[in-house]
């Protein structure tokens, strides 16, 4: 089971090249976290994103840090205005950490309407590691969110173009 | 051999935690890479950098797509005011490809001044692809860029915290 | 007759001071206009937004060169998840230019729920002018453009706070 | 008297259109700011700097709260790789506020060689307002602080098209 986050890219992410430049896809996972995992503060009700089980911002007992991220670029990303469709899972759960892994898929169509072929244009991951936001230390998942998350563990996304 | 860039922080690099944004560290390895491989067109001798061997900018006749990257954090990087040593060096020299590595150090001391243990901060690599910028497909290496780049063929960067 | 786009924060637009980056404001100024006057490529009906006149996007034969811009910031913005609810009026219609002004508001809350006073974080305003794509000289807004966005001219946001 | 702040641009400054973006101009400012007026912390002698007056980072006894911004765009910046030559003066001194005039010229060129007309791409300003990081509250500036930046007070920079 994965998630599907649609994740609105910005005129500025493009470079001149004309594509999403490379660095601001990492922003745009980062926001597709956001929204899978942080809890409260939007309009979108939590019980649709069963996910939603870590405190945001800068003031929460919880940091989580990045530990380790890699993606693979299958095709540039033009301007697109429609929300490209994220999808997004859980690769790997361990004590203290959690690897995610994605797919970033072209934009979904509105119901009702033919759906083409999506395009994938990337697949990534990343290590997010819970710590305690007074200790710096990690912190281990509690069974409650390791409850919350447990469907969405699936097997993690696999690299092609490996570094040789 | 490696190529050692100074690269310099931006405040606005820095998230609401204090530190270097994820997405940021790869903007910054973007302009290591164009100061260490691009050709020409700042106060900077070429000789003193034999590697820049690839045009640079919107108009050249070869564009570098990124088909991979990786990065391992080790420390959060906090605002540094001189530039971060950014040790870059070619991890495989492909048919069309490059993969270039690095490691991410606090600031080098001005000479004459004690040096203290450097903080390696990240490590990282990326995989480009040289396309010609008409056609967008590979094109190969030429036996000059071989040449020049040679030197600075070492063993690639190891990650440690692999996805699991 | 006031345009309200709905235009969400990103966490990277946040620095160190855990509040919107000042230059972060006017991405969002920039994506609000896009929203407004790019015509097409959207989920968004065209005719919900009247004022979509512009062609969008890197081949348009016409492009948007901004001139001036403005910015009185009455209050910092913490990191909101819900859109921010730009208002956006036309202050003036030149012949071959659009000024454009804004006041930055909280979210509007969906309906149903008790709409609390909104908070107005900060008033701005754009030139932008309209210029041949080819030749880059300024051309006139046609009467049809004129038409379509006649309905938003309003009188242009005041600054109180002027640099002296 | 003005400051000279030499300014490097990065790659992902620029948008599609292959210019800065307009956005990014008012990171640059930032970068000059902090290179003008915050005290310590990197390679450059605050002696070169006699305007170093203000405590930087996140830590700071004193916020600088940005109240007002005004920029004039003459000419797109295209991808330079020397740092541009940003000119930055005191337009006025007030009681707990301080108005930096910018004027954004092409690089220098090196010592010895000719040096051609430069180009002046935009003009801009900046308000900014001291206030104590505990309390919020506008603090005076000192007179200290006063002397320091003293001989760099000129006429303010002139806005030419403002809008109507």
């Amino acid at each position: 089971m994965r998630l599907h986050i649609p994740t609105s890219l910005r005129w500025s992410d493009l470079d001149a090249y004309g594509h999403v430049n490379n660095a601001q896809m990492f922003g745009l996972f980062e926001e597709a976290r956001i929204h899978a995992f942080w809890a409260g503060g939007d309009g979108v009700a939590d019980d649709h994103f069963p996910t939603r089980i870590l405190e945001g911002g800068p003031d929460a007992k919880t940091f989580t840090l990045i530990a380790h991220q890699e993606i693979e670029y299958l095709l540039p990303i033009p301007y697109i205005r429609d929300p490209l469709d994220i999808q997004l899972w859980i690769g790997h759960l361990g004590g203290a950490s959690i690897d995610i892994s994605y797919e970033v898929y072209s934009p979904l169509v509105s119901e009702g309407e033919a759906q083409p072929q999506p395009t994938l244009f990337c697949r990534a991951s990343t290590t997010i590691v819970l710590v305690d936001s007074k200790t710096m230390m990690p912190r281990r998942l509690t069974d409650e969110e390791r409850l919350a998350v447990g469907p969405y563990v699936e097997t993690p996304v696999v690299f092609k173009k490996k570094s040789s």
